[in-house]
């Protein structure tokens, strides 16, 4: 396994998220992100749930909680400069791969005309979170019979709209051997802002986010960079 | 990858196994659990079937063989120590980790207060049993949602329920890298008598269970003891 | 691990084959299938879906692609000598191993009487095609309760019809370790005629299987061989 | 609508009964069931579930109430000389019209070779009790394609299995207009003691039947006769 | 069938009204609630659907209007005296009968202890909105086992819950025969403000309501009063 | 009830037909169909399923029945005029009204802009062919959603669709009081050609359809007329 660096999305130009709730793609690859739209990268982002029961105590409602994490999507999206978000509606802690899901992420790779995909990995047995691994496994399946027309053929008929024609995927979230490294110090500040848009779940700021640091820079030191972002590169045919 | 004995488990109070079937959890790790009821630990044991297409030949009836092994279950437990046991009632040999059996976990997560779970590693790819993979995959997606007070908030209206507080988690039933070996040669009489109680299952008593002995025993041999149990330790945040 | 060739099958009398679409078997195992059939061995070929969205162009209608591929089938199965081939009539490209595909298969265990089950492995993290991943899942998920006779047993009621009896379990098209690997060069005409029987697949014949050639060829490398089919030897009980 | 008495079925002569649970043919058109076998009619008794929720107390174990509620349907069926009983392990309180249940029914119409089919009446708009339209309508949706060689073609292959060949359908429990009213004054005492043989929903034996006994006099004063049971010819093509 | 006025509900003390979305109480019945209220019944309202397609213009996203549409409800309900209402969160405009749906339902009834049940006809063949007719089939199939201990028993363990005990049955929205006119003049300020509280349905005020107005009044017509509401009694057992 | 001619359908411009099978269309009402396109009117037919299991033996595979029904409806579409037909792919004889069903339907509810709808009695009691029963309830259920932005709306991103138009909704195939009775006797040719294009189903021509000149008769002797199709007004709002 050969380790690489930001040069591995060289070949990049349109790029598609899949995460499963407000706030992962700025927590695990917002650095990344804002790297990539410096250079021009359009960026799509998928969020397969509202993140709609992530809340300390029980007394918010849930739709309520929708209405502020799709706002702090749209904050945090304009601060990283990401060309749309999209949410698909799924139920939060009860994300299931399910055939519809797939079906919603095939018709946004085939409307974005997205040539990378990052998603979690689906497979690191290190992953707790249900609805992370979920995400992931719809976002790798949707991947080729997004590629074929005679899959669900109704979503050819939008206006704009192409056959699935990704190239490369990613995963994040995982341990299991990452081999692309990103130091992200360059652009820290603006991932921070983006993950501190996010009020509902860092009501403290920076200070909510001790973690996310840790890590980041955990991971940094393996490259020797102050802090860093991983990927998983998948070979696809 | 650092290996630990029984000291291990020294933080936990409450115990929950998650298994699949009546029979599991005596045979796999009925052994530890003993260990720990000496120590004055509660446990809580979760078979998620009734373990009623487990039978030689057609002739029983499905519900006369839960019946009996319902009983089995029970006397086992009482041999054993066990606090409490709860049978789920979903289909033997169809078990399938949906979000109603999500639910189902959570809620005696919930209900029993409960820092640690042991139950079955459903990323292990020699896991020829599809039951065992599933308790063990929803076993380990409930874990996460039963923190979260708007996750199935009509469960949180029981008297004496609380949030989830499970702490830890341990796999069993895996070969990939288990890092507990519970040497249990002083509690195997009791693991023994705790298995035979399954009649339906051993009919020939202990001579039935030569192929569990000799597991253990070759586990054993890891440590340097006449016998042994393994786990492993699962990150959890 | 130690490596085999196919004298890892020298026990195989009846093997049954679990593929997604038409053209799975020939491509990643159809010279072993050859040998196997020279030596005597009875081979049954599932696939589960009709392979009827696999075209490149969305014009054709979905049953005339399915009429054409299940003729593609016989033609390949006479070439090779397989005594029968079934399709399960599951969806292509939304292939879901549910507990309905795993009865499917569980009664083809039972009515072919085979001792040795080949699949594609649903744990290899590289299998990017969900299919392939849904039959090999459901297919390894049938082996333990087709034995079993309060598992579906109206099943048990057709004539000549018995318990499952599979005794061996080997998976394909997987890069975790394989174990086994057959020289087919002997038998290469063979299986190139039988892959290019799946004309709709591949029309320019020979010259749109130089992937699967290459493929043999780089198998063959490992045990300097010409070409080579790998498997994955699984431990059942 | 003209009405007629026990001649409606004279062309009977193997009768297949669905009903939901253990109980409903004894009380429902038991004293029918024990005219039509007098004249012999061959009559196959088919419960959709065990009835393992029908208890008036929470303490009894679901399995162990299903033991108890077979045995009892046995021993009514002795009674009534019912040829053969089957019962197809569906949830009790939760009998659902699925496409499971419809080819679980259509193989038993296919295995006894039922002329005509009783059933509970789907469309009455009175009918309270969940699970007893479920039956009805699962029945009656399997009277047509029981009949197709191409629907679920794997039953056909049982020995002694022919295609479905009803050609009459009655409901029983509605208020739709019943056209068919049977006097079965001369097996009363029989039908009672069928019902009786269910002890676990009777425990007080002909006392805790007097709203049956009522309901049986009420038919009969249409007629004219002490005790009547009521049906409702459909047409079917 | 003999009509009847509000005395039809005289035995009433606890009633439960199951209702698809918000303002469907209101405008179906919004006046016998009032009336009963002032009886001094506890009144309990439920929601299946948080009604948050209904918009006019597909810009508002689905959670900013659920969260205007439960703080509409609540308005509502203090108008009208309600004591407690539930919002059940399934999908509005595809709402199923789902077993899940009937233990939602049935939880309510042995939570709330009601002793009468209003809601939509299912059995309508008018009835032109889907989600109605699965709020009325699942509202009326859980009566029967909310009064069954052994259904769903979990349930049964939150403090001050008890078996189902509901005794009396209405289905509203029907022209099956209804057979009970309340004359409702008295309260019709009260239900006219109850439904004018749904601003985001009725933007301009009683102006968006003629519709209602002149339904309530030929359904006065027919008991000569200026305006009323319809019922429809169900013999339940 | 006012009984009426062809004029009940004066104000028809664009006429969706929603059946189960390729040939209901044209044996249940390809007379007013053939008299409508005379008139003007543009014909869409949306058939559910392939009706490939419409065979009298089982020799034949599914998909070649499917192939040669599919363009046994073109050829008839094209004798009556149709302006265009769509298969939805659903299973035959296992047809069910699933909230995917009811998306598809919405969808050419949407595409076609059509202002009238024809379909089955979803709630007439006779009908005993469980796929028609669920054709006409998803086309019911179609109604109401396809006309709100919320429901779907990705559906509506495609060029040239726009919200649900339909206005009118009459049913067919029911004896729950027709209320609109057809002469078709200018077009008997035109119908019987149509139906005699199905040769799989009628392979002796107009030999086959006995049955349906027959019912046709009967129905015009309703009205004084050679022959006569009718449906059912429903109100809808």
């Amino acid at each position: 396994m050969e380790m690489k660096g930001i040069e591995a999305f060289e070949k990049v130009q349109r790029l598609i998220v899949v995460a499963a709730h407000p706030d992962d793609l700025e927590t695990i690859c917002g650095g990344t992100v804002a790297l990539l739209v410096q250079r021009g990268v359009k960026v799509f982002s998928v969020n397969c749930t509202l993140g709609d029961i992530g809340a300390q105590d029980g007394k918010i409602s849930r739709p309520a909680l929708a209405v502020t994490r799709l706002a702090e999507t749209e904050e945090a999206a304009r601060m990283l400069g990401i060309e749309q978000t999209y949410n698909l509606g799924q139920p939060d802690g009860e994300l299931v791969a399910s055939l519809e899901l797939r079906a919603q992420i095939a018709r946004l790779y085939r409307h974005t005309g997205a040539d990378t995909l990052w998603t979690f990995d689906p497979f690191w047995a290190g992953q707790v979170h249900p609805d992370h691994r979920a995400a992931g496994q719809a976002a790798l399946d949707a991947y080729m019979p997004s590629k074929m027309p005679l899959y669900r053929p109704e979503q050819l008929n939008e206006p704009g709209i192409c056959l699935g024609c990704l190239e490369q995927v990613f995963f994040f979230s995982t341990t299991r051997d990452p081999d692309v490294f990103v130091d992200i110090s360059a652009v820290y500040p603006t991932k921070l802002a983006a993950c501190i848009a996010h009020r509902s779940q860092f009501p403290e700021g920076e200070a909510s986010l001790e973690w996310m640091k840790e890590m980041d820079q955990q991971r940094g030191q393996e490259i020797g960079a102050p802090c860093a972002e991983t990927f998983k590169v998948i070979e696809v045919w």
